[in-house]
């Protein structure tokens, strides 16, 4: 059967992430979680009791209900048309059919390093070469444009930049959007800002790069921000050529996203999930709390206290020497003491003596997992 | 901005099939329809109000809900096993991912023509060159192995098939499979089967090439079957260790299908929604017969009866001669008599001369829109 696959796909398999969750069982603690475990607002599902049956659930248009296209338009925070708003499966669909219609063999596509991992996975698919821009934990894993420029060649096309941060919980500033479109307005370089965690913050609201910015896709999705992971429902916004192109892309690749999902985010993209969003973010708040707290309490290991998103990447390197790396600790961790939590090396090399634990998780398993966390390093 | 475009997107556009439903408005008759109008069961959407609350509404595994692998894998009608399937975003997915782990550039795929207008954009996509095994109107439009066999080379990697067919509604006879079968075995090409009206048939139930080659991938739907276009919820069946490759695709691309969907499929394909599905049936059934009563009151045109699927291939080529192509006679059509076919070229060479009227129209507009059409061609 293997001489009937295409190349593209060598090599790539299962993300690190997927395979540490299939070795554990379900007695372990999960602090690999990437999503949050809130079921959908009660509002929502609500509205989709009541109102479902009158809805429409064959095919939207490809690019999406117009309501839908209208609202991501007005509540992005900067002027765009809804031609320029596709809704696409999740913002995962968004992030590889951009990478899709955008990169050609022998192009270079910035990523981060430490960052989510399919990034360069698609940039690979794509036939393109991903290459990494470094996030320094000496510097709070802030993006510099100075680092960045070092990567830019007559090949690059493309960067990836994500904040709030998967997985070290960094935010960007104002200056650093900045000094970054400054740079890439000079080189002529489109940025995909992946804005996923955007309404997951702690401290100042996230800014965007789009504001500074000449060339932008921005992609989001109500996953993160409404615990809607499972209706696969994101979006991207494009400058208005790129969006048709992409359009196209989608229609082959999946005709449009699921209608009852869009019907469902109308509804909180309207504002009428409010109160329940904002419990939740104040729910993650004290998890987050009470996770850097256990860090503390039970654990000499250190950490940047997050500012977004509902990861902490906390630092290993001291206690690494026994286990040779990081992922060698993460998979000791989950046979002795069945907690998960994601390598470092998983988000690339930058990772290594990391690991990222997620207070996604109950207050109850946050504290046990850290208790048992501690034990483990001694 | 088309410099950042990629090559693999080029002269993709929106298919014919887009273009000429964007110049109608919501006036014209339309007859070019690719859904069904029923809504989704009144079964499925009281089991969604009464249960959804109670589901888990996050990711599912990439590879869908265990229970749904289990039910494509024990309903298929042959034996594979639930690590077989992977539940995709409808059958578009499906079709789409098999094409980029499969296709590599170089690589013949033959596809039919006429068919359905996204396997050759697919396959030019993922870098490879569609090759047309023509079916011939003269033949009832039957799949013919020696037809297939003279466009076989040493570049042909896959051939798709697709019984129901679209645009043709011809249904292919276990004898056409099996002759085909022989073939594809005998010369190592991987077939992809594209099923996903097998539940619309008028005759004999449609068979699967599945039942009699060695190397074969299945794609269907709820889409057709349950009229449940909307919910994007299709599935493919494939080779044990090519399913596990199009996971890590699938995973890359969109995650996973929707829960929620995934949930209503669980009770479709558990049985609990046949009454509706078989009216939808027997309604499909009638529209097909008034459709075909029409073209004879109304019109001197000729057509295949369709044994399947909700199209009439209808051939206009004595007609044509005013127009030019089907094109120019299908855009006359529209603005002169407000009715929406699909020319027969948005389908392939083979289809100039044709046009394809979908009954998935009311009987109302079948009725109204054949009127039209015979007044147009006179």
């Amino acid at each position: 059967m293997r001489h009937f696959f295409s190349e593209r796909m060598s090599g790539l398999d299962k993300t690190l992430i997927r395979r540490i969750h299939d070795l554990a069982d379900s007695s372990s603690i999960n602090l690999g979680l990437g999503e949050l475990r809130f079921p959908t607002p009660k509002s929502i599902m609500e509205h989709v009791r009541e109102k479902s049956s009158e809805w429409n659930l064959g095919y939207t248009s490809n690019e999406g209900l117009a309501e839908l296209r209208g609202l991501v338009a007005k509540n992005c925070g900067y002027a765009v048309s809804p031609d320029q708003v596709c809704i696409t499966v999740g913002a995962e669909e968004a992030l590889f059919g951009l990478l899709m219609v955008l990169v050609n063999p022998g192009d270079e596509i910035l990523v981060p390093d430490p960052g989510y991992p399919a990034y360069p996975s698609i940039v690979k698919m794509a036939g393109g070469t991903p290459r990494a821009y470094s996030l320094y934990p000496e510097d709070n894993f802030a993006l510099r444009s100075e680092e960045v420029k070092k990567n830019v060649t007559a090949k690059t096309k493309v960067i990836i930049i994500n904040s709030p941060n998967n997985p070290t919980g960094a935010v960007y500033s104002r200056e650093e959007l900045r000094s970054l479109a400054r740079l890439l307005d000079e080189k002529g370089v489109l940025v995909i800002s992946d804005e996923v965690y955007r309404d997951i913050y702690y401290e100042d609201e996230p800014d965007s790069i789009a504001r500074y910015v000449q060339s932008f896709v921005v992609i989001n999705s109500v996953s993160k921000s409404f615990s809607m992971t499972g209706w696969r429902l994101g979006w991207c916004i494009a400058p208005p050529e790129l969006a048709k192109l992409f359009a196209s892309f989608h229609q082959l690749a999946v005709t449009c996203a699921p209608s009852i999902s869009q019907h469902a985010a109308v509804f909180a993209l309207k504002g009428l999930a409010e109160a329940e969003k904002r419990q939740n973010l104040e729910e993650l708040r004290r998890r987050r709390e009470l996770a850097l707290r256990c860090l503390e309490r039970y654990t000499d290991l250190r950490c940047l206290k997050p500012a977004g998103a509902f990861y902490i990447f906390v630092d290993i390197s001291r206690k690494i020497s026994r286990y040779g790396n990081s992922l060698e600790a993460a998979l000791n961790l989950l046979s002795k003491e069945k907690v998960v939590v994601i390598p470092g090396t998983a988000f690339g090399q930058r990772g290594e003596g990391y690991l990222r634990l997620s207070f996604a998780a109950s207050a109850e398993h946050i504290d046990e997992g850290l208790r048992r966390i501690g034990r483990f390093f001694g």
